[in-house]
């Protein structure tokens, strides 16, 4: 069984746990090809101080190979901050990124193999030989993607900042005009993005934020059109008409989509979405040609999260069937 | 009155920190210029992880700027080396080089600067402002100049490795057949290096490593012809036949220079020396046209420091009013 999932950061990478967990997957075995290709947002990527920081492949990788900061859900376990002390004591700017000491070595292996010329999927993939978290791992693209956000400047204008100065300095909390995928528009997808796409079995959608981590996937050319082929179940990002992890209104917001389980399927629309899991709180959620499930859908823990990928399992493998 | 001083690392950092005590400079004043010029060694400088490492100028910034590990002569203060840690956790060479946490920060300032275009000159500057040593601290050249060492291969034949491999990883114990300043014949002096030396009252030798650390000063085209025109004494590192610090007799012996006072100062010669300081035990020392005096020359702490640079200012106010 082959499955294909996009995946943003925290929300994909605990539905991928789950997911293994689902699947049996020993995430330290080796030898055998992993049942799980994840397609990793790189819109949230950013260059600081020089150095190449992949926030969302990061998470991914750290969750699955056991090295993430469980509290947080970010960032590495055991994490300490010398280096971005030294560099604030420097003046250097910004300050508000979260850089710390393990996390930057990760950084500086990516830096150095991209300054050599790798392309960002074989760095990530060097990367993962150390992790080894039980999936391939692909950037959606080896080209550079940044989501801008436009606010507004002092002066009355607009202006655009990336998207982290908005999520992490801004707390998301700067009206958004408007979210860009600055580059998306010239991307290609990395090598092996949709291959797997159309060998997969089915396609999960994590729930992730559905404007800057799964739309940026979908934004790269040629992925969006690969799904619609493909059997796709999605997993509400929305439960009760709040997202269960904070911020992502705000998002949705500036595109003007409302925060609800409806909307967002409508958003993804039914030429991409097959099936469409929802909380039981949202169980009037209706969307002609997706077909609706409801369970609940917090990921509370190892087995909540493990019934939800399995609840995806089973719509796709019914949806696979029954379109022949 | 002012005073240039060509530098090495620990050595030469010592020198200059008994030289501020004599002279009574506060290296946290601001305002004034500062009398002492200090022409850093770069020779020594290497890019690991895709980081500009220039230990001698960084040896001498953070010891005048109170941030050195006392203890061992380079390094920050406080030290913890996480990211040293994950590189190597990542398969990452080499391993040998002890990159700390606090240094890399100070690397990644430099890098992201130099990246961005500005000359290390400029950099060292920018990087000063922080640590406000109270000497101004010039590299030797803005241009990219490395110390390798040609040593015996494997397979019966030559092979050169960059100094710091040669020092750190194999301490020095690899026979030497030559030591090489790659670059160093096409190399400028940086800007105020030739100035210096023309406006200074006295240029002083700390006792640093006079093949690698002095030798690899003397190399940038115009700063030997400069320093000959200039009254310059000398302090030996050797002292009854040993180098004060480990390892420079390897260095001398390389280039075919005995591991005596005697024989460094003639290596130097007296077209570039005027005044020659050695230690009590080796009081013969002689070399026709160079001014010896003997004195205690063990860095042994800050009252013993100031002392020889007092000795090194006198001789040459002495030697400056003979010349007329």
């Amino acid at each position: 069984m082959r499955i294909v999932v996009p995946a943003g950061g925290i929300g994909g990478a605990r539905f991928l746990r789950g997911l293994q967990r689902e699947l049996g997957v020993d995430p330290d075995s080796t030898g055998e090809e992993p049942a799980i290709t994840v397609i990793g947002n790189t819109g949230d990527d950013i260059t600081l101080f020089g150095l190449r920081i992949c926030p969302d492949l990061d998470t991914v990788m750290y969750t699955l190979g056991g090295g993430i900061n469980e509290e947080q859900g970010w960032g590495r376990a055991g994490e300490s901050f010398t280096v971005k002390e030294e560099l604030a004591a420097y003046g250097m700017q910004p300050t508000w990124f979260g850089l710390g000491d393990r996390d930057t070595a990760t950084h500086i292996v990516r830096s150095q193999m991209m300054a050599a010329g790798y392309p960002l999927s074989a760095v990530t993939e060097a990367l993962c030989d150390r992790w080894r978290p039980g999936v391939r791992l692909l950037p959606m693209t080896d080209d550079r993607v940044e989501t801008h956000v436009i606010v507004d400047d002092e002066s009355g204008g607009r202006r655009a900042i990336h998207f982290q100065e908005w999520w992490i300095r801004h707390r998301a909390a700067l009206p958004a005009h408007r979210i860009v995928g600055v580059g998306a528009e010239e991307a290609a997808p990395a090598p092996g993005v949709l291959e797997a796409i159309e060998e997969a079995d089915a396609v999960l959608l994590p729930p992730s934020n559905p404007v800057v981590s799964i739309g940026s996937v979908l934004s790269v050319p040629g992925v969006r059109e690969a799904l619609e082929r493909a059997t796709v179940v999605g997993v509400s990002p929305i439960i009760g008409g709040a997202a269960v992890r904070g911020m992502a209104d705000a998002c949705l917001k500036a595109i003007g989509v409302q925060t609800t389980a409806q909307a967002v399927a409508e958003h993804y629309g039914p030429e991409l979405l097959d099936g469409w899991l929802v909380d039981p709180a949202d169980e009037g959620t209706a969307v002609e040609d997706v077909a609706v499930r409801s369970l609940p859908l917090y990921m509370s823990g190892p087995e909540a999260t493990a019934a939800i990928a399995r609840a995806a399992l089973d719509l796709a493998a019914e949806l696979k069937e029954r379109r022949g």
